[in-house]
């Protein structure tokens, strides 16, 4: 199949994933944060680059993480601490440090309580954005376990016949290992789309889609600039019909486990998006079990990888040439992002630049 | 607040909880049933028209499940048996038995399991339909648990990009305790809606709602026939743009915990809606976990009640009166059907009175 070469587009820049890595944990070690703690921040986020979730990549460095560090929102020194253990739970607290070495830590100890005890819940509270969910759900799978991920947010979601955001876009994922298949990888939203959504339309002018947003009085709209006054609506769209009650329900109950459960903030504790500079108390919700408490590990890579090949070979609607599975499409990326290297848009790279300014470090070491 | 009377509609019966439960019981011993299973049968049918989840309740006795024993499809009296087991997780094999059954004995060993060792999660293979998935999850309520049930089933619903039916409703259901307010009890079928919509539609002579069907060509309809002969959509409707694929990645989570990794039937091994009296080997899986392994039951179940009320007190859009929490329809709906009884449309009191002819036994206990 022939491969498409990066076109370069006016003030878009590619770099290697190595070099974004390095810059982002060289921008990081000025901030103060440790040398571990500062890999584990670029492990993900150019992990999020490399699969193509752009929004939760490095375009986050300067106003999620480097800004409140240094505007002293976030303690680049914390480290979790434990509040509550068994064989198969933990509880922690970050102590308001970055979410993901908080993250990281976090699924670290619970893969090794699972291998050890079949199955591990981990909360962590206090924390701060974690990045990508899918980043933790996957680090179960070179252990042949099943991995969870879930964490809360500000918020920007109403709930089901409601007006005020109450809810983040509560992203959750699960990770399980196939055998010559790439592993089942889901990691989504619980609302119908995320923020960037409504940006990239208002950008280029575009209506929001039905089913997207409300206005501040909670009625459907397709004006970004009004949805983005709004809420968004959970996955399922407006009121009940077409099940935007599903979506909401399943936004609460990250917000339950992320936030009761964990001990953080919950449903209006959360920062309103107007209150960016707000302490966050981001709480997660980490699992991982082992599949041979069910039936043989290999038996059950073996039929994942019938179950997978079902759907992927499974006829295509018109118009439409494959059916793919989830995480197909992130692996497929990463696989030419690896390669290729990332391509960034203007924002990003200025974003990159302005970091390096601040805190008079080497800009990124761009290709193109 | 006025409370309804019921009101007598041509064809529609009224019968009190107990007395429908006398009657789908010694139904059920009629087809050679155990007593303890022909309860716990009862049981689950008779929550759910309890809850108002009609679709799920007496609706289904006789199509589902004694026409199904009388032509040797499933077991009446097989009993579960314990695949794999460790101190956390459990498999266990139906045996081709009734569902209900063997639901409630996989979640009771789950709870009590979980109650031993902080978490405990549970497959059942080769099973028939179990009802309602909530009736399972809310079973750890009681123990002060979180409870989770889901289960796969028939295919009706096409991937995302896919034309033919590969998922079934694929339901999840997770039950959370609180104190003084009802406890969080989501139960979601993972498609936009279930196959009763496009059923009701049909006998109304109106149009589906865009985003619940499409043909068999894979293209979107409004035509309940045509989307009856095709698929129907999961969450989040056609195509990716309002999310469909998220509720294709929840439905295919379940088929995979559920059918894989139970060791059960999954994807394509599903009878298609044509197969209405091929063997189901139908799957499950349950979870229950301590609340006390993350924070004091407590302190979390006082926290929980201030959660749900934030949403509940939430201001309401235009032209809606509340905001519910997942699960609150259905505890209002129960505390009117069991003071005023459970009213059944006439399909409904003709399948039931066919029972009662066929297996020659005493008709329903009618109040009206």
């Amino acid at each position: 199949m022939a491969q498409t070469v990066p076109q370069a587009k006016p003030g878009w820049k590619t770099i290697q994933v190595g070099r974004l890595h390095e810059f982002v944990r060289r921008a990081l070690l000025r901030c103060g944060v440790s040398e571990v703690d500062a890999g584990q921040v670029a492990d993900v986020l150019t992990a999020s680059d490399l699969r193509g979730v752009e929004s939760h990549g490095v375009a986050r460095l300067e106003g999620f993480y480097v800004d409140n560090i240094l505007s002293g929102m976030i303690d680049p020194k914390a480290s979790p601490t434990v509040v509550r253990e068994t064989a198969t739970s933990l509880a922690l607290d970050a102590n308001n440090g970055l979410g993901h070495p908080a993250g990281v830590k976090a699924m670290t100890r619970t893969i090794e309580k699972a291998l050890e005890s079949s199955v591990c819940l981990t909360t962590v509270r206090n924390s701060n954005h974690y990045g990508i969910a899918a980043y933790y759900s996957m680090m179960a799978l070179e252990h042949g376990l099943i991995g969870i991920s879930s964490t809360n947010s500000m918020r920007w979601a109403a709930p089901t016949f409601g007006k005020i955001p109450l809810n983040g876009t509560s992203p959750i994922s699960v990770a399980i290992p196939a055998k010559d298949e790439e592993p089942f990888v889901l990691d989504m939203a619980t609302t119908t789309v995320a923020l960037g959504k409504l940006e990239i339309a208002k950008r280029k002018g575009e209506p929001l889609r039905t089913g997207w947003a409300i206005d501040i009085d909670g009625n459907p709209t397709n004006d970004p600039d009004e949805g983005m006054k709004g809420s968004i609506l959970p996955l399922g769209g407006f009121g009940t019909e077409n099940g935007g009650h599903k979506g909401y329900g399943l936004g609460l109950l990250v917000d339950i486990l992320c936030g009761v459960l964990a001990g953080g903030h919950f449903g209006s504790q959360h920062p309103a998006k107007t209150e960016w500079r707000k302490p966050r108390d981001v709480g997660h919700f980490f699992g991982a079990f082992r599949i041979d408490g069910f039936r043989a590990l290999d038996e059950f890579r073996a039929t994942m990888d019938r179950e997978l090949r079902r759907f992927k070979e499974s006829k295509p609607e018109e118009g439409q040439t494959r059916v793919y599975v989830a995480g197909e499409p992130e692996f497929e990326k990463a696989r030419r992002h690896g390669r290729d290297g990332v391509t960034l848009d203007p924002v990003v790279c200025a974003s990159l630049e302005s970091v390096a300014k601040k805190l008079e470090i080497e800009p990124p070491a761009w290709s193109v």
